[in-house]
């Protein structure tokens, strides 16, 4: 793992052999790879964190995915939020930097490098975007675009091709199992004019509310209750 | 306000000259302009209605509001957030739409037209989201930011201008006015590494919840919590 910028300085070569892309200014790289854990220890070598870039990143990763859902699939608008969400989460982006293997470059400070927990995954999160927005400053949309989907297309059209989790039927094998009972669906809202209704539906196990969730169908807004339930008990 | 196709397709000219932008392909226009409401009663007219193009401008719409913040501003993660939600919300998009004066353009199902409550406001931001993808579409990236920034840079510079509301303030005077005493705050939860504490923090009304607010900071939970209560009674 790196301790310092020279080190980072020495490998910059190396990370942008594997990004596949080359910085026409590697300040904004440097930046990218500095936590505000390292950049608070050591303000004299360093004037920024990542925390500025990975603001505007998160909105080019939404917005270069939202883009090829959006060209290469015919659902509806739920559909496309739901697969944009799981490819856009602090999950999705913490495997991107494992899959590029990039973890190392991102400079922590001393009490951060001894972090495994739920911090590391956020703080992996926050360095893919901050190099996705680099990128975008420095080579403008089309190449933060060409960047992503170069490296991640077979992770994006795998998720496209995933049927949707079945959250009822998750909750039902978890209810039986724990509970030795089946869940229960109540409607608790119903509203919006016939085109656009909105539904709000509450999950039960043993008559105690477990999750509640919204739709534009009750099958739907079933599906979301669960999930609420299911995540939970996860 | 138009009811068929052909009325929108004779006002495309005027609609494309108050957006000062021309179409190269105006079938993205009039995909725009299409209510659901207005699609699902005249299937044989049109075949998409406007929510895919609004899932896309939702994106567009976020990227170019935080390039712009991110260039034009030095400030931390936090206030650029803040600014970027206020900037495209439903209640700012609706807004967009009024400012131009293009409502009339949307067309909408026999239902909606009398509609002026909630759901208008939704549909109008829903209508200015899908003219930012329709234009993001039809002239790439670009061309869509130099049409958002030439109708609403004062906008912009308005908002960033205002000094951020003071939400306990606010909620003091609330709390004031309607129970004759003062709004208290305590702790909830601490969590998170020295460099990034999270906090978790309540605000109450005679020893009543009356909202929960997180932030790294307790002055800025605070401020969370003062502001679910504060929009609560608003």
């Amino acid at each position: 793992m790196l301790k310092s910028i020279s080190d980072l300085v020495e490998r910059l070569d190396a990370l942008e052999a594997v990004l596949d892309y080359k910085f026409e200014d590697r300040n904004l790289l440097l930046e990218a790879c500095s936590h505000c854990s390292f950049s608070n220890e050591n303000r004299s070598d360093l004037e920024n964190n990542n925390e500025r870039l990975e603001f505007l990143g998160d909105a080019v990763l939404g917005m270069i995915v939202s883009h090829f859902l959006h060209q290469n699939m015919t659902d509806r608008e739920g559909r496309l939020s739901s697969l944009k969400s799981s490819l856009v989460d602090a999950k999705a982006c913490r495997e991107y930097v494992l899959h590029l293997g990039i973890d190392d470059y991102l400079l922590l400070g001393k009490g951060e490098r001894q972090n495994e927990g739920r911090g590391r995954e956020t703080l992996l999160a926050d360095f893919f975007e901050a190099i996705i927005g680099a990128i975008f400053l420095d080579g403008g949309f089309v190449s933060a675009e060409k960047f992503f989907l170069q490296h991640f297309i077979d992770t994006v059209l795998d998720r496209i091709k995933e049927p949707p989790r079945n959250w009822k039927a998750e909750l039902q094998d978890l209810t039986q199992k724990h509970y030795r009972c089946q869940p229960s669906y109540e409607l608790i809202k119903e509203t919006g004019p016939d085109h656009s209704k909105l539904f709000v539906i509450g999950a039960y196990i043993q008559e105690k509310l477990v999750g509640t969730g919204t739709g534009n169908s009750k099958k739907q807004a079933e599906q979301e209750a669960a999930k609420c339930a299911v995540i939970l008990y996860e």
